[in-house]
């Protein structure tokens, strides 16, 4: 048998890391005695924890305080974070240390460094001052690549323990919750992003446009509520389609289902913006007059449309590279503060790869199954709320405008 | 006032051809008088009907006889086929004529010539011999593309009047349809497909490795029933951890969900492969010994990885780029005569948007909303199994071993 | 091989009656040959087709033809309807007729007698002056039960040919439906039901609640628009628990969640009502003062509580014996022309079962399962909108606001 | 500003119980101190918490000291539980305890005595030696009710910290967790409840059937793994049809779709056995002869039908009434010790309302939303398995043989 002490810090108990370490031990057949345990006295004392962890054999033992170092236990036994260079582009040193999406720091030379560019599934690279999360395809041969074992430790995002929805819902997905309190709960996040500075992000589907809810979307964009929006060609295919044929020509105007040969309008619109050279010289050109692009294109909000093995067309501002698009939608991310996850399960866990923990961020579906999933691909802090994506802009834009 | 007579030819009602025209005439506010009609006295017999239709203005008639030939119909007026070349790379003539996945004929010089490459939403380029159906971005500059109106005329395909589950269940989706009929139908199908020489195709989303589906489709790979797979990264990886890491390391083996920093286990996969040169030297070293891509690369399945914004990695199979990755999958789908679509909305609706609609093909997903989508947009063949896909594959797997 | 001729009249390609007809037959192993068919010229005319059907065996001939008499078809052999005797209460003769929601007419005395009471899955008992369609367990001993075989003829409802959303939409389902589309023919239908006479129908589950949309639906029972309301113990309670604790005191008002023992708050309210006396004494004595049950009992309107497994109290209104709930059901639907079923899949399919299939019915639901599942039990006139009920119902009140 | 001093004990972090009780003060407007706090050291011992709370009036200090005895929070103010008599037959003292699923305990004369018949959303009365959870509309006049507020604590059931399934899975739901561990896991508890004496209760609904699981479920009942089937009318009914009919006539053998007057077979299965006098006597004639019905009588396995609104027949041994098949439900949980939830909604919610928290719950279906609905309400010992339910009970068959 061989034991290690770890200690843990911050609020364990709110932060419900304290029970997932409990969980993490036994499950992989350790065993832990609580040698001291303060636990903060009031909301904004942190609560601190001293366990001895036992296993069977070393490895065993490596294994559990690994997994406790991703709940941001640091061994009591110091040392500087490793490092080996990359072996050539793209290609880790296989002891590469993974990263979450909670706020990391790294030891290096003694001192607790920050890691920038914080995203899940990404190596630790140093790169000019201090470590950044680098995706894998990215490192390039002979970039130092932090090793897992000891100098890192993570921050688990602590659920705040003030009046805020986000403090209390995350991780709570249900199609019954009283969606009112979502909502004014998104817009007060969204007030306070703005006042602090922060970006706001939207994530965008098709079925935007499809439940009508675009025109509120435009709005949104119109009045400044929106900072960054990450989507697809389709999304902006539809969205255009609408402004530029006037109606949505390829619906039957009496049943609204997709007649045969509807598509052509679909192309027609591709074409046409296309053959202007582009959405933005599309609005300038006034082929596209509404809608949400040219909202944004006026307003100058930064859109990026990743391509996808299904589109049609695609538009000249679609980026048809996959690398490419994601390190737009990387770039793109940088400084957001809140997150709408609207009607895409491919976009939404997308951006949940790409986006620090710390973000507020709401997902909005019609079944339980995306906010599912993104909580369990480690998206955890995404607020599910199961309605029609139409209703819910309708209702954020009516709530922005009363309070602001 | 003005009208103008169609004639309709084919398996009519069994096609449900002649009610969509009677809808679509009404719907666009048009009125009919079914001239003659003359129906197929027994299951092998084509009806033929002549139908006159009044519309109040010519753009409206215009309108019905676009939707009319869209389901088969032929104006009396005849007349060739007229095309106009295309302004730019990737832009066409406003008035160019959209695709169906229906088998099309283009009249040129007085002869009615079949289209090649049958699929939706495409341009019909003259190119070689005869008109093809090629992507909006993939006409070239000054190539010929064919304009709507006179000389272009679709065949329905007919809901064939034998005992083919294939023949009757066609856009019928049901949780609680007897699945032991479909799965029997489609062993059925994929024998005939062999028979015939026609290639069985298999899209397959991440959940097949997910469900333990991976087991069985290996061994349809491994048994000759599959000739091609296409799909994207995250199976691949998927599939590939298994083999290499043995067990599903990320998984907790207490409670199967994944643990904090599991996704290293991914990385670790994606790193060895592409350290190996890619899939089929990780095989031919010995490093992947078991699974889809391994029993594909042993068996020459052609597989396709197409890339998308959420990928890991990506493994050096996956082709980034989503024009280049289309095309590989036009280029794999030749020949095919069934087609599986293993629970992905994603890839499904891709190559179903590439599919003509003779193709039989089963959509396996675990709620009815994927196969609904498909239908919308115009995969109307598909047929829908609301089912877990690892029982799919198991049940199918078995049925193809009992009956051989 | 024996055969025997058919005549089937009405709008058969409209109503799509002769395709199945064709299906039924080569799926049953018989073929057929088509005598005679004369086709509607216009929109107003019926078609007739005389069918020669030819089976291996008499018993597979049988089978064929009692197939072909629930799509409407006459047998060429004419001759009256057989009834026997009920053996017992509740126990039929085993060769019993069983109905379809279709009208149905049966030969007596050389007279052709309309059915009464139509409704699917019942046994034809003559009862006054003609036949009734009477739930198997409702069945008196030695009352005269309608045989299958000669005598029994149903017809299928027509697709109206004009322009209703609810005669081409039938039998579609879809999130991604224009839904402004389905609600303002919704609208439409209810204010034709006005106009004519019939009754509006509401079907309603606690979800209506739980999405806010008890506010909107409370509207359109305080302007008319509802003259039944058949719902369950859950709906009425919710509704109830928030006009007498006037907020939703069992939901944490930051949240929205439940919170521990917050169901105290729907005992509570079960607990007021009933001690007053139930809802109408509830409603008079000032406890309950808004909300759908408050309007329904100012107004007058119809509401049928039925009990369930799983229901707390029960309200002294709610029916506890399903037989008896049904029967009041039943008593409830006469003379209804619209239904709307609203986030139920429970009461839908109740509903489904006891109404014709003339019944313009639109069902909402979150997924598109509710709708599947009563289009597979033979509801088949429903038509499905995905969407949230709250927003359906917000905007229905809208639209029929507007319009009135 | 008032304040009081309350004392938690037990698992307060494996069981995720002082987080909740953190939450629920801030979220009321209170704040709380963490006076002491002794951690359990190791797996075996409890923890215990002495927590001052304090709020702006005694009223929302009183609403934040309910919220935390539902927690198990006792107050260190002690007193004896107060009684009031119910003024009628199921009419409650407006200030009435409502209980939770937890083990309960109540202080009477200073002794603290276990409540009995624990389940949800019950008076606790006073009959013979102690205090029972009793449903409202049973509670008696002159019974003595417990009122909410000193003297009453539960005890919320604690997350074991073993190698089982349930300790760590428990509130899990996911399409995509590893079946295996979960199947693997269910019949670890299935074999521990029997060797534990504790009844194992399977809840069943129609698409166990149409899934074609009810092979694997008879061979369950057969085998001696059930000792309770809770389900309705339609369970049994597709079940007896399947057995006496053979085949299951009323679907089309080809297509596996209900076919035009397929109920018929439904009415005819429902009239045979009714005939017969019952599933019993059926079974004693000969005409069941297989199937889970049948399995069960041979077996002696108590099972109860309840019916429902959307019955057809019903069979005599349906409890038509509510308030009867309650009683019966309730009664025959009596000992449950696992609790299998198969495909229903309806009857999974009826059950979980009756089930003590401590009983292993598992809940099959094909999508998230009814393992989301029993946490919602308070079943949150559930575990939620997605998959199809004909898929579950052939492999948990499998497990169970094996490892016989």
């Amino acid at each position: 048998m061989v034991h290690e002490t770890v200690v843990m810090e911050g609020h364990l108990i709110d932060s419900d890391v304290l029970r997932k370490a409990f969980n993490r031990i036994v499950e992989e057949g350790g065993e832990f005695e609580v040698r001291e345990f303060r636990v903060g006295k009031t909301n904004d004392e942190p609560s601190r924890a001293t366990i001895s962890v036992t296993a069977r054999d070393p490895e065993a033992l490596d294994r559990i305080l690994e997994h406790l170092a991703y709940l941001g236990a640091a061994s009591a036994a110091l040392g500087d974070a490793q490092f080996a260079p990359a072996e050539a582009d793209g290609i880790l040193p296989d002891d590469f240390y993974s990263t979450t999406n909670f706020d990391t720091v790294v030891r290096i030379a003694g001192k607790w460094v920050s890691a920038t560019d914080q995203k899940m599934d990404c190596a630790l690279v140093l790169r000019g001052e201090g470590p950044a999360c680098v995706k894998q395809g990215q490192v390039k041969k002979e970039e130092k690549v932090a090793l897992r074992g000891a100098g890192i430790r993570v921050r688990p995002p602590e659920r705040s323990r003030d009046y805020s929805v986000f403090g209390f819902m995350s991780n709570d997905i249900s199609a019954e919750i009283n969606k009112g309190i979502a909502i004014a709960g998104t817009a007060r996040e969204m007030r306070r992003a703005r006042e602090a500075g922060e970006r706001i992000v939207v994530v965008a589907g098709p079925a935007v446009v499809h439940s009508g809810g675009e025109v509120h979307l435009a709005r949104l964009v119109r009045e400044g509520w929106v900072d960054v929006l990450l989507t697809g060609n389709a999304f902006a295919v539809h969205d255009l389609e609408k402004s530029i044929l006037k109606t949505s020509l390829g619906v039957c105007q009496l049943s609204g289902r997709a007649v045969e040969g509807g598509s052509r309008h679909h192309l027609f619109a591709i074409n046409a913006v296309n053959r202007a050279g582009g959405i933005a010289k599309a609005v300038d050109s006034g082929l596209v007059s509404s809608g949400v692009m040219y909202e944004a294109v006026r307003k100058g909000v930064t859109f990026v449309l990743a391509g996808s093995i299904r589109d049609d067309g695609p538009l000249k501002d679609t980026i048809t590279d996959m690398i490419v698009a994601q390190k737009a939608y990387v770039e793109a991310l940088k400084g957001a503060g809140v997150c709408l996850m609207l009607a895409t399960a491919l976009h939404s866990i997308a951006v949940g790869n790409l986006l620090p923990a710390r973000v507020r961020t709401v997902c909005v579906d019609m079944t339980e199954s995306v906010p599912v999933k993104l909580s369990n691909r480690g998206t955890m802090q995404a607020i599910g709320v199961v309605t029609d994506v139409g209703f819910f802009l309708e209702r954020l834009a009516g709530e922005l405008r009363t309070t602001a």
